[in-house]
């Protein structure tokens, strides 16, 4: 039997109670399947600066490290959002990205027939919609050098958006590749008719393309992407993009749905290795309340089954339970027409668990 | 009587047909109102690459610096699109921007009830929109250094977000005082838990507010913006953002209202000075046809009008006249429902005319 360790990283807010139901389903896994979960616990983000002093703790590094995936609920909270950029939680979520070299944000946002009712979109608009924004993750605006200082005339401050042809290739290749297994279109977005790092990713884009000739490529300024979108976002199948347009734009298509509360998410390095986690944020406000939609969690565990572990059919079975939950009707209140009749999170997952 | 001198740059595309409709509005406010306009015509984008061998000629600033505001049609078109940086029509439109100092680009988006339809999302989610997006136009990402380099692994290319803090005072201001006029919500959107220049921006930002307690404001986050944008547009009102994150949302937000053959622009520096553009593209592919919509132009006029010479009551008399020829059913192809019915470039403006 087959043996794999997972860091968990529950987080701040909602992250514990929807990790809680997540590992439930993993156990359930491991009942139907010839496979066993080794669970390390570890910190991330505010709960890390309370206890550890800092928002990305050595001993999380290391954890993560020695094990073959991680499932991360949610970091952030009001209570950390002035501390200094050192002490905040995202600056954790940042830093184990780039340590762990997880460059490619894969961001699937699907429209299931029966949720097309929550959508702020008509129905004929976001019907089947099916897409997946694949974001560069570890280069960019985000990492690229800042700067602040003062002048006779005030204050100044930069931020860097560098790109090396090497990031641009793997995570294009990447792309390419998850758009093969989906339907053969790739959009790259870009703004390569005003910034220099555009034009070197649609030239790296076009020598890689070749490679790929069963998908069909198609460059896309940003601007525009961000309209289409909502114009008609069935023309879109894969998308890739530089890391700060792929956080907007990865946003705004997860909103199409209209139910993030929904929405998995991969961030995957080279190899098999990935981190985990729920489009979602912490969501402060109905922390502790046992009413946070633990689905997108749930969905995050069923893409490390698929992506790290190769466990294809435990991913499609936990992606079927979910369907026939929804398709049933049982709701979270974040997605219920009826908040009176909205279950909580123990109860969504555990309909879950019995679809399995 | 006073007089304006006009430098009008009919551009490339679907641009000479739109202005020329423009145009006509404006000598019918000649008739009306005791004003008068010199216009200068000049070229700008593709016309001017073919002309005079740039997008940007010195007669075009020349003219445009000794006129008291620019009405422009829409630059570019695959003709000149593989052309290098220099030789592309959209250098040209950046180059006036920087050059006039046009550094406050205004970009309303609203839902008039009677193009509810046309909207991809639903009516109860775009009714009553109503939004400015104010982009800073001359600086950050657009402006900064950009490099691009060959190292023994492969090139390297970069673009520079930078502001300096007496270019965020002004946007800001301006954006306060636009809020002023409006409902007195601003929203001022950065990324300032990951970049440097947005935790410039967001100090200005506090720094500014106590001027204007009459104004309500709230930060956002880009990527959140991006989201709530979709979910519940009409919790906006005045939004102000960096040059590259207004190139996006302001085109997301556009595309909200479903027709943005409607929607003007205005791109104003410190004064009175100001040019004038609809938000759409020059559109090539209706080109020379006569059936572009001309109303985005129309209402860029009327910006000029209210913005630029303080012609408040002609602005209206168009804006109500648009609205007149709206709700009587009159739509061009591109909003039209029935595009059988759908009238061409010239009747939809000469409609408009007949009720100013
Ligand atoms: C919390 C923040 C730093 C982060 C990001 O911008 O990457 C988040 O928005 C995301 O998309 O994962
Ligand atoms: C043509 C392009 C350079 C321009 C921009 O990005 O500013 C356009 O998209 C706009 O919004 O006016």
């Amino acid at each position: 039997s087959q043996t794999f360790t997972i860091t968990v990283l529950p987080g701040d807010g909602i992250g514990p109670e929807v990790i809680e139901q997540a590992v439930n389903v993993l156990r359930v896994i491991e009942e139907l399947e010839d496979v066993s979960f080794t669970l390390e616990y570890a910190r991330l983000g505010g709960c890390a600066i309370d206890e550890d002093g800092t928002p990305l703790p050595q001993d999380t590094l290391d954890k993560a490290r020695r094990s073959d995936a991680v499932l991360l609920g949610a970091v952030g909270g009001p209570k950390w959002d002035n501390n200094p950029a050192h002490l905040r939680p995202e600056t954790g979520l940042l830093g184990i990205r780039k340590e762990l070299g997880l460059y490619a944000n894969l961001r699937p946002a699907f429209m299931l027939d029966c949720m097309v009712g929550v959508s702020a979109l008509k129905e004929e608009v976001v019907k089947g919609v099916d897409l997946m924004v694949i974001r560069e993750l570890t280069g960019g605006l985000y990492f690229g050098e800042k700067k602040r200082y003062e002048t006779e005339n005030g204050e100044v401050a930069s931020d860097e958006l560098i790109y090396h042809e090497y990031e641009i290739e793997r995570i294009v290749r990447r792309a390419f590749e998850v758009a093969r297994l989906r339907s053969k279109k790739l959009t790259s977005v870009d703004k390569a008719n005003v910034l220099e790092s555009s034009r070197l990713w649609r030239k790296v884009v076009e020598r890689v393309a070749p490679d790929y000739p069963d998908v069909e490529l198609r460059h896309q300024l940003v601007d525009s992407c961000a309209m289409e979108l909502i114009r008609w976002p069935k023309q879109f199948d894969t998308i890739v993009t530089e890391n700060m347009f792929g956080d907007i734009l990865s946003d705004e298509a997860s909103m199409l749905t209209g139910s993030i509360g929904m929405l998995p998410s991969a961030s995957l390095a080279d190899g098999n290795f990935g981190l985990y986690e729920p489009v979602h944020g912490s969501a402060p406000d109905i922390a502790g309340k046992g009413i946070a939609n633990p689905t997108a969690t749930i969905l995050s565990a069923a893409m490390m089954l698929k992506y790290s572990f190769g466990l294809e059919k435990a991913a499609n079975a936990i992606e079927q339970a979910v369907h026939t939950v929804l398709n049933s009707g049982v709701r979270t209140g974040d997605i219920a027409d009826n908040k009176d009749e909205a279950v909580g999170t123990k109860e969504m997952a555990d309909k879950i668990i019995a679809a399995i």
